[in-house]
C-alpha cells in the first residue's frame, strides 16, 4: 500500500491478471494439425454461466478466416420469392435480440465412450455459454419470402472448408439467430466474425460460422458433415442422422481431475448442467458413488438452453469417495447412467455422449476420473 | 475461401478481431493524472447486458495494485466475537453464488449537470454489468459472530489510497458479496483482483476493490470518501450523505452522439435501463421530443439491480427529431425529467444525476446531444 499502482491505460482493452496466466484454452489432445483442430474451455477455472470470450472453445475445419466486415455478404436464395444479398449494415439495422445460450460440440465428451479423460477441460471442454446478440433468422426469411414446399435450409460458412449443414426450416424459424455479437461485443474471429448462425440447443457444428449463404429447399442437402461425419453409429450398424439436439447433461468441474482437495472440512462442489431441449429443472449430487442423491442449489437465473450453475456445500471427512452429478430438464428427461446410454446407443458412437460422470477423491485429496 | 485461415493458437487467451480495434475504454476527459483516474466503457459499441471484462469501466484513486492472491488476506474485526483473518483459499472453499448486477460510479453522467457530453461513452460510460461470483458477506459475518450493537461496517481496500467506506450493516447482510470472479473468470486487476466488495445497486465507490479489511462498529466511520467526497450538495446548502442507491436511469446508446444514422428507413433504437432498487418494469421511448411515449421491448432475462437492454424498431422519415428514453422500476419509481431532478436537487450537485436523456438527429443523420 506504500506505492502507487499502475496507472489507467487508455485507450485500452483490459487483460486478465498476470497471476491467472495459466487460465487458457488448450488444444484438443492428439490433433494432427492446428488448422482442422479444436481448443478446449478450462471449465474447472470458470465461476459462472458466462464463459469469457477469451476462453470460449473453438472448432475449425480450415483455420480462422480474416473477414473485413464491410466486405461480408449474406446471400439468401433457393425456394424464396425474392433472393437477397445482405451487407452487415443491412443486418445490423434490423430489430435484434440478446439471449444467453450454451454452445457444445456434439463431439464433446467423445473420449468417455472409450478411455476416460484425466481433466474436465479434456473431457467436457468443447462447451461454452455466452450472451448472443443477433437478428432472428425468421425476420430475414420474412424479407425474402419463403416459397411453399421449402422444408430445409442450407447454411454455408465462408471459411476455406465451406462448412455446410442442412437445418430443418421449422427449427430455423423457431429460435435461430443470425448472430454478430457475443457477451456484449462483436463476435470473436474464431466464433465466426462477423456473422454466425446460432441454433439454440443444437450441436455446435450446425451453428455455422462466417455465415455467408442460406439456401432453402424441399430436402436436406446431404453434405459431408451430415453423412460421413456427425452421424451416430448404432449397435445394429445403422446410423442416426440429423441428431441436432444436445441432450441433458451435467458435470462437476470443482473438484475435478488433476485437482487436490485441501484436506478435510467444508468445500463447495461446483458444476454445470444444460439441456438442448429447455430449462434445467433439478440437479442432484451424490457423494457416495451413486447410492444416495441430494438436490444441489442452482444459481439464478435458470434459462432455457443455457448453462445452469449448481453448487453444494460439502464437508469432507477425509475418506475416499466418488462425487457425481445428474441433471433433469423441464421436459422430464433425466441424464442417463453410462449403462443406460450404452444399452441404447452401443459403444461405437463418437458424438452425443451425455452419461452421468464422476470423480474419485483419494485419501490424499487427489482427484481422478471415477472409472480410471 | 481459397486459402486456409489462421490455425488454432494454443495455449491461448483469445482476443477481439483486429477490425474492432477502436472498441476500447477511453480516459475520462480532463483527468490530470492517470493514477487517480477513470476509464469509460464504450456503451455505444455494446450489444447486450454483459460488459466484456476488457471493457468494464475503471475508477482508481491511486492506480491498480499488483496483489499475488496467495499473499492476500481479509481481516474481519471490530464488534465481532472472533476476529478472523481469511486467505483467498479460505474464502474460495465457502459456498458461493453468481449473480448479474450493474456497477455504476455515482459520478456517472456528472457532466450533464452543466455541459452535455458529446458521446454516450463520455456521458454514461462509468457504467458496466457483469456476472459476479463470490461468497455472501453474511456467511463470513456468521463465522466471526456479529456483536450486539454493531450497525455499520468499514470496508478498506489494499490500494495505496486505502479506499475506505462505511456500509450500513443491514445492507451488508442483505445481498453484499465478497467477489472474486466476474463474467466467469477471476476478477480483473482493475476490478479489485483478487477480492472486492459488491453491494448490488450501490454507488460504485462503495464497492471497495482489493478488499483487505472489514471492521464492525456502532457508528459510521466518517471517512474522507463520505464526508468531503461522495456527498450531494443540496439547494439549501446542506449535503446529503450516504446516498448509496443508484436511482432508476436509462439511456439510448444507438443512435447516440457522434453517430450518423444511415438515411431514412428501418433502424433499431437500442439502450440500457437499470435501477439500484430492483427490476426494471418498463422503458418508454419518445421519437418526438417527449410529446408521446411508446413502450420498448425488453431483452430477457430482466434481473434485479442489473442492466436491462431495451429495443425499439423505428422507421426514420428523414426529418430532424429528438429521441429519448425513460425507465420505470418495480417500486413504482419513474426516471425524472431534468427539470424535476433540478427542482429537488438543485444544480450544484456532482453525483447521482439520473434525468431523462435525449439525442437530436439532424437532416443529414448526424446525432448530437438534445441540449447541445
Amino acid at each position: 500500500m506504500r506505492t502507487q499502482g499502475r496507472p489507467v491505460l487508455s485507450p485500452a482493452y483490459g487483460q486478465p491478471s498476470v497471476h491467472e496466466a495459466d487460465v487458457v484454452r488448450g488444444l484438443f489432445p492428439g490433433t494432427p494439425t492446428a488448422l482442422s483442430a479444436a481448443s478446449l474451455t478450462p471449465l474447472d477455472r470458470l465461476h459462472g454461466i458466462v464463459t469469457p470470450n477469451g476462453l470460449v472453445f473453438e472448432r475449425h475445419h480450415a483455420g480462422v478466416p480474416d473477414i473485413p466486415p464491410e466486405r461480408h455478404r449474406l446471400l439468401v436464395h433457393g425456394l424464396v420469392q425474392r433472393p437477397l444479398l445482405f451487407t452487415m449494415d443491412d443486418l445490423m439495422r434490423l430489430p435484434a435480440v440478446s439471449r444467453f445460450h450454451f454452445l457444445e460440440c456434439s463431439g464433446n465428451t467423445q473420449l468417455e465412450w472409450k478411455t476416460p479423460a484425466e481433466t474436465v477441460q479434456r473431457s467436457h471442454g468443447l462447451l461454452s455459454c455466452c450472451e448472443w446478440t443477433g437478428v432472428p433468422l425468421s425476420t430475414v426469411l420474412d424479407e425474402v419470402g419463403v416459397e411453399r414446399g421449402a422444408a430445409w435450409s442450407l447454411a454455408e460458412g465462408a471459411d476455406a472448408a465451406a462448412m455446410t449443414r442442412s437445418i430443418p426450416l421449422e427449427s430455423a424459424l423457431e429460435d435461430a439467430l443470425l448472430v454478430y455479437a457475443q457477451n456484449g461485443e462483436m463476435l470473436r474471429p474464431e466464433q465466426g466474425y462477423p456473422l454466425r448462425l446460432l441454433l439454440p440447443g443444437f450441436e455446435g457444428n450446425a451453428n455455422i460460422k462466417w455465415l455467408h449463404r442460406i439456401k432453402l429447399a424441399r430436402e436436406p442437402f446431404m453434405t459431408r458433415e451430415e453423412t460421413s461425419k456427425y452421424t451416430d453409429l448404432m449397435p445394429d450398424g445403422t446410423a442416426r442422422q440429423f441428431t441436432f439436439v444436445m441432450e441433458t447433461k451435467s458435470v462437476i468441474v470443482r473438484p475435478s481431475g488433476g485437482h487436490k482437495v485441501r484436506g478435510p472440512g467444508i468445500h463447495e462442489i461446483f458444476g454445470f448442467a444444460w439441456s438442448g431441449r429447455g430449462r434445467i429443472r433439478r440437479v442432484e449430487v451424490s457423494i457416495n458413488g451413486g447410492r444416495t442423491w441430494e438436490s444441489a442449489r442452482l444459481d439464478e437465473p435458470v434459462l432455457p438452453k443455457c448453462l445452469t450453475a449448481f453448487r453444494m456445500a460439502w464437508r469432507w471427512d477425509g475418506a475416499p469417495l466418488v462425487v457425481q452429478s445428474r441433471a433433469f430438464d423441464d421436459t422430464g428427461y433425466a441424464q442417463p447412467s453410462r449403462d443406460e446410454l450404452i444399452a441404447v446407443r452401443g459403444a461405437n458412437s463418437y458424438y452425443h455422449y451425455n452419461a452421468i460422470h464422476g470423480w474419485k477423491i483419494a485419501f490424499d485429496g487427489s482427484v481422478t476420473h471415477a472409472r480410471a
